[in-house]
């Protein structure tokens, strides 16, 4: 392998490895927070209150909770099982931060801090690189294809770069918004507004994958390949990213040739 | 004023247009929203029928409501006043996303998809080009300090700007735990995990500036101070990543020699 995808090998598994710490360090907090929290057990103690009050059943109340739910729809419930805690901290260190999980303890809120410091910037180099890899292989693929249709000296040219990557583009949300209307039963249309609101990474959380019933638990390849199409989604949009704002910056400032001096 | 200072002032009045325009049009559609939702009205139906069934006052149920809403802190309510939603298209251009407020209609999800799909790379670029000649005045600041200092040939190093990078970044921060946790009443602690989830773009939504009560009628002074403080934030930390990262970058892979080569 060349050394550029060395590199890229590298940094897919260091940002891996850092899911898998943030996300037992998340899980450990998370139930911390769940004996500890003295807001959750002020909330509990209201709630019976007011079921003495109007002496409805336990039955009642999660209706009427449910009911509140609806309301603000897919924000119900905070799954800090260990697949949630990988789930939550993907969503931070990609600054998609739903907020379908927050950490409670402000001891959470503390590592989280320190967590994404060092994990936004990791996965910001991580997808830059995975991203410039996959325009090589491009670009690779389309010159194999102009040799089989006949050209003699066939050039790839930035056009057809841009053109592909605005095809791949959407044949990523084709994919996320077929899988996840099928598995979370959301209609085409909205499956659609959840890939596009995730893969901007802007995520306002009011569609969330796998935060229906008990998903996370009971599906384990679902669970995959909603991780996978999040990470994967995300670097196509960092190739493309990187082949036109990258290249539209690159010709109207002037930081890349500072840039290339500054390293000595 | 030199050409980069003309295209940087240039690049904030577009940005500013394209909020109005966008605060404009989720104004409208929320409005639309708010009358034509079928869901809405299906919610207030089951909410009469539990409230017959347990003979509760419409205060009591408020105070339900009002529960399930500290359950999940912050979330509650739907601004769609003007200023609410000219708050609404920063966070989504700006892809902090809280999800406080999301396009409730059809419409709005369209609407929004196009208004983001223009507006991320607007704002992507205003804040570099802002963040560079913040670093440039920084620059021109540094060498006047030090000829005041008395030095004879003053030069201002990369690490000088790092440094001083580092400090815009933990004022900012400071600025805005100090004014968030007065305003909002948060503890200092909250006020400033507010401040670095804002900054850092990823938006949980657990704690959202100017949703409390009726703040964005109220106190019009507090509501500018906060937008400034966002865009302002988000440019300090342009400023630093412009430095930092995308010096990194320039480092350690190939694109900006390729790109300075590429606009020929
Ligand atoms: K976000
Ligand atoms: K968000």
């Amino acid at each position: 392998m060349r050394r550029p995808s060395v590199r890229a090998v590298e940094l897919v598994l260091c940002t891996f490895c850092y899911l898998l710490v943030g996300a037992a360090v998340f899980d450990a907090l998370g139930r911390e927070s769940e004996v500890e929290s003295g807001h959750q057990r002020l909330l509990v103690q209201k709630r019976g209150a007011l079921q003495r009050k109007f002496g409805f059943s336990a039955e009642d109340y999660s209706e009427l909770e449910r009911l509140e739910r609806q309301a603000e729809p897919h924000r119900a419930g905070c799954q800090w099982k260990f697949a949630g805690s990988f789930y939550f901290a993907i969503t931070a260190i990609t600054t998609i931060g739903y907020g379908h999980a927050a950490p409670g303890t402000d001891s959470g809120k503390i590592f989280c801090k320190f967590y994404v410091l060092l994990g936004i910037p990791l996965t910001l180099v991580t997808f830059q690189s995975l991203g410039e890899r996959l325009n090589a292989l491009v670009r690779r693929l389309l010159l194999v294809a102009k040799r089989c249709l006949g050209l003699r000296r066939p050039r790839v040219s930035t056009e057809n770069l841009v053109v592909s990557g605005l095809l791949a583009c959407a044949a990523t949300l084709a994919l996320g918004t077929v899988a996840f209307a099928h598995f979370e039963g959301w209609t085409f249309f909205h499956a659609y507004y959840y890939c596009f609101i995730t893969l901007t990474t802007i995520g306002f959380g009011d569609f969330v994958a796998l935060h229906r019933g008990e998903v996370l638990q009971r599906k384990p390849p679902y669970v995959a390949y909603s991780f996978l199409y999040i990470l994967l989604g995300l670097t196509v949009i960092s190739a493309f990213l990187n082949l036109v704002v990258l290249c539209f910056l690159a010709a109207s400032a002037d930081w890349p040739e500072r840039a290339a001096r500054r390293p000595s």
